[in-house]
């Protein structure tokens, strides 16, 4: 499929490019041009017309394209917990509400689940995703068959899956075809066995990989750390040489300066999920002393159950305001810094460095957002404008590899959006019948 | 206009009712009829055939139809300074920013910008506002032609209106008819003097009615109160006699439990902004110590110079999210307890008994939710998704006083919302200029 989208404000969100008016074109899954109405004039062959056979040709309207979102941790087929399990703590919750539940699902269910949390991901304007489950094969075919780009992250832990299943999948799932790709994992200190986290340390060692796993999420998973170990959990991995080929760390809200110490030198990337951290009374991460400290940060919506939704915009928002209440500051964390966490500091995070910003040869992951919209207007400041009053309401297009999944409210995934809601709908009721 | 609302969902929001199908129906400005199923069946006449011309009939599709929010706090006109001053503390972005730009509005200014304003709240859902700002006569104006109900409170102080304006307006939009109302109110402690309040609190005794202000916003206006006068702002105006006749307090996020008390015993609203006491660095608000004490909490957004979106969905998740965060509590201020502030406490806030509920006798205010999106599916706890995972994506329609203002992304205002941002961004570049 060959794209032209023109009449366009764009952001390419390389650096120090402030936003254009002009043309942006694709061929196949790729970028083939960027240009703005000067380069476009001196570009154009004598006749004015392009010189490819275009199968569609987008008129933009003016509003904005730019990259999409990058969703650097979630659990997407915990669709099926949405306001299930609200208002409780982290540890009940887990226990009590989501671990039971989550056994009884199938490959079948976290396939369809998965194709619930895409519908919105794509309402978003996410153009990629982080996703740790416990069945990542799943996963993925849900997202090869969505078009979703997908990170993989596998679950592992003491009860679920092994570190041969683990290097298995990361073998298996990093050669299936640019959508997908795998890194390694686990699920948290406190649900591995320090055998258990050695033997993942062996294999990032093995691949000379990174490892991404939840970390300081809670101060009891700290303080329990520590009275097991003496330690907490980013200078306990760290000192299994865990983190020898980076990776980083999902929710990091109760950090010490020695943690930041170790992510700084292990240039290991936070994943910040303000949300989350909101709803389950996690705390609030110190963004602002990351920045300092020059760790690179990324954002996550987590898992639709401790959300409860799958908001780029919502967790933008967070990001910003939460940072400025809790540092008392409100000139810390700005929009600009924000924008660029959830786009090119997410595709670094996830190492997805061809689909990262608007450019010539890198992979056609972008979105339309409607400027012609109240909370848009006036346009005297648009990054500002997304971060502060954006929303999901904005996104009119999402472009994943080239191909448009979502415009105008209607999806191209291969589905119907009712037909999977049906059958979420039923797993839910036999999850909760069982 | 006699509209049929059927094949929905309803929430009336009516105490201790729950969610059931059935229909609404509208004639003129007021619900007429408000049925399950099998009231239905049992209220028809025998051929089945509703016993009124419908000038329209809407089948919402299995949709939730609910009363319309209440945006309890906000200085709509506001829309020109969006993304203007971002990254400031509140006394800087008020003095520096905010004061000389209003400087320079004229009343047509001030109108063309509330109707932008409104455009967005429709897309929200909001059916109401309570909307303080310089010029009330612009800003009802606005609301009367686009068919926004409002409530009006002044924003006087030092430099703008006096109580003799106050008294004149106060007279003369409580009887220009349903859509208008108006209470009385300054802007704040701090920016009046004791004489002033004086007259205000001499006003409200007059009239017998309620005071509202904004009030404890931030630490240093509590502290420069107490230096001032030794007591907190809550206490002080109590002192002066101000609350007599109940009213509220905006934003309310450092409060004593001395104010407290004021608040209960004079039958106080709280009004929170939770997105703006963020942006702005303010605080967070003590919401489960007001909902401890049995103190009414109503939602606003404040002005878009300061949040900068006017989305009651963002309001709301802040209100659980930050009130658990805050308590270290995820179980505290549950989804229904905010959904009732949002709605039906918002009505009581600004005096709109009339249009709070879905209820026969009511005024038409009321919105259809759209259940067929991803972030509202599975159906498993309808409020809970509303409050965790809702968004401005979901407000299908929009109707105030009978009337469908906002349908499927289109506005029925009496002007095209393309014309009303070309103006207002006229305005801010003439603004800008001088």
């Amino acid at each position: 499929m060959n794209v032209r989208l023109y009449n366009a404000k764009i952001l390419t969100m390389e650096k120090h490019r402030p936003i254009f008016e002009g043309e942006v074109w694709v061929k196949n899954e790729k970028i083939v041009y960027v240009a703005d109405q000067k380069e476009l004039e001196a570009d154009w062959n004598p006749a004015g017309v392009p010189r490819i056979n275009w199968d569609i040709q987008l008129d933009c309207e003016g509003n904005l394209l730019m990259p999409g979102f990058k969703n650097a941790h979630t659990h997407s087929a915990m669709t099926f917990l949405r306001s299930y399990a609200d208002d409780l703590p982290l540890d009940q919750w887990l226990k009590e509400k989501i671990f039971p539940m989550e056994a009884r699902l199938t490959p079948e269910d976290i396939y369809e689940l998965t194709r619930l949390a895409v519908l919105e991901y794509l309402t978003s304007g996410i153009t990629s995703i982080f996703d740790m489950y416990v069945n990542p094969g799943a996963v993925a075919e849900a997202c090869m068959d969505t078009g979703m780009r997908c990170v993989l992250v596998p679950g592992l832990n003491d009860f679920v899956s092994s570190p041969e299943q683990v290097e298995e999948e990361y073998v298996r799932w990093n050669k299936c075809g640019p959508l997908i790709s795998y890194q390694l994992g686990f699920h948290a200190e406190y649900t591995c066995s320090k055998e258990l986290l050695c033997q993942v340390s062996g294999l990032a060692h093995r691949h000379r990989a990174p490892v991404y796993t939840h970390m300081a999420e809670t101060a009891r998973e700290v303080e329990e750390c520590r009275a097991r170990y003496g330690m907490t959990p980013a200078v306990f991995l760290d000192s299994l040489g865990m983190f020898e080929f980076g990776g980083g760390g999902f929710h990091c809200v109760h950090m010490t300066p020695e943690d930041m110490n170790v992510f700084r030198m292990r240039r290991l990337h936070v994943i910040t999920n303000p949300a989350s951290n909101l709803k389950l009374a996690s705390g609030i991460a110190p963004i602002a002393e990351f920045e300092k400290r020059k760790i690179p940060v990324a954002i996550g919506t987590d898992g639709p159950a401790s959300n409860n939704c799958l908001d780029m915009f919502r967790e933008m928002f967070l990001v910003a305001g939460l940072s400025k209440v809790r540092e008392q500051n409100a000139a810390c964390v700005s929009a600009e810094r924000v924008l660029r966490m959830a786009t090119v500091h997410g595709a670094k995070a996830m190492r997805l460095g061809r689909s990262d910003t608007l450019t010539k040869g890198k992979y056609a992951d972008m979105i339309l957002i409607d400027l012609h919209q109240p909370n848009m207007q006036p346009l005297n400041n648009i990054v500002g404008n997304l971060v502060y009053s954006g929303s999901k309401s904005n996104v009119r297009m999402t472009m994943i590899q080239g191909k448009i999944l979502y415009k105008d409210g209607s999806f191209w995934i291969g589905e119907s959006p009712e037909h999977i809601y049906r059958r979420c709908n039923v797993i839910l009721q036999r999850m909760l019948s069982e």
